[in-house]
């Protein structure tokens, strides 16, 4: 069911810091900062030649990785984003085996502009799962 | 100087487990389990279209993974590994960028029977970053 590792994102408090470590530490090709209110991160993506990764700064009060940092202070691997073809056929498909979709359970639109949901950590080995519709 | 991102490990108390769901309810590809008794693990593989995925579980009493797994007791993402084409050429740019290179600094053979070495999490976004001459 799940194809390509769309990305890894990385949840820090200081993207510019974080994205400097990649394009001039580890020599990555770095986009520009993104702010996507709609989720209340900034993002900047690291772009590999295979895969991406995407790095997340809190933005607004509410934003969802505020407790993530909090919690781990310099930063830490947030989630894995795996690509599917339909992602309510793959969503009816873990439910049935007893795997839970965080919020409604309905798909939202994600950074990336396509269709996405979150399973929960406890049923995936310990790894906030995001899904994509590729 | 980084290039693709060769696999995600995810350390697990129960590799079997963590395989049946990689394998069962998300649908990808699963190797069969290898103990790996010079790196204290033993690993399992999800060979998805773009990277890999390496389940990691503790075999023997100083696996290097046991004091990751008393504090994440679900499991969780424990490192990311990138290839890089020469590995020495590319610690000592680390090094002279400041960046800390775990134990004495010499590449060891890894898991996959290659040079690799392990960086400082807090110099790279809280993450546990591997490289590895690919």
């Amino acid at each position: 069911m799940i194809g390509r590792l769309n990305h890894v994102a990385i949840a820090v408090s200081d993207i510019e810091a974080a994205a400097a470590v990649y394009r001039n530490t580890l020599g990555a090709e770095v986009s520009d900062k993104v702010a996507q209110p709609d989720h209340g991160v900034s993002t900047v993506f690291i772009n590999l030649p295979n895969t991406k990764i995407e790095l997340l700064e809190p933005l607004g009060p509410d934003s969802p990785i505020a407790k993530f940092l909090e919690k781990n202070p310099s930063g830490g691997i947030h989630h894995l984003c795996y690509e599917v073809e339909d992602i309510r056929a793959a969503r009816d498909k873990l439910v049935a085996e007893g795997a839970r979709v965080l919020g409604d359970g309905e798909p939202k639109i994600g950074a990336h502009g396509k269709p996405v949901l979150f399973l929960h950590p406890k049923d995936f080995c310990g790894t906030l799962t995001e899904l994509e519709e590729a």
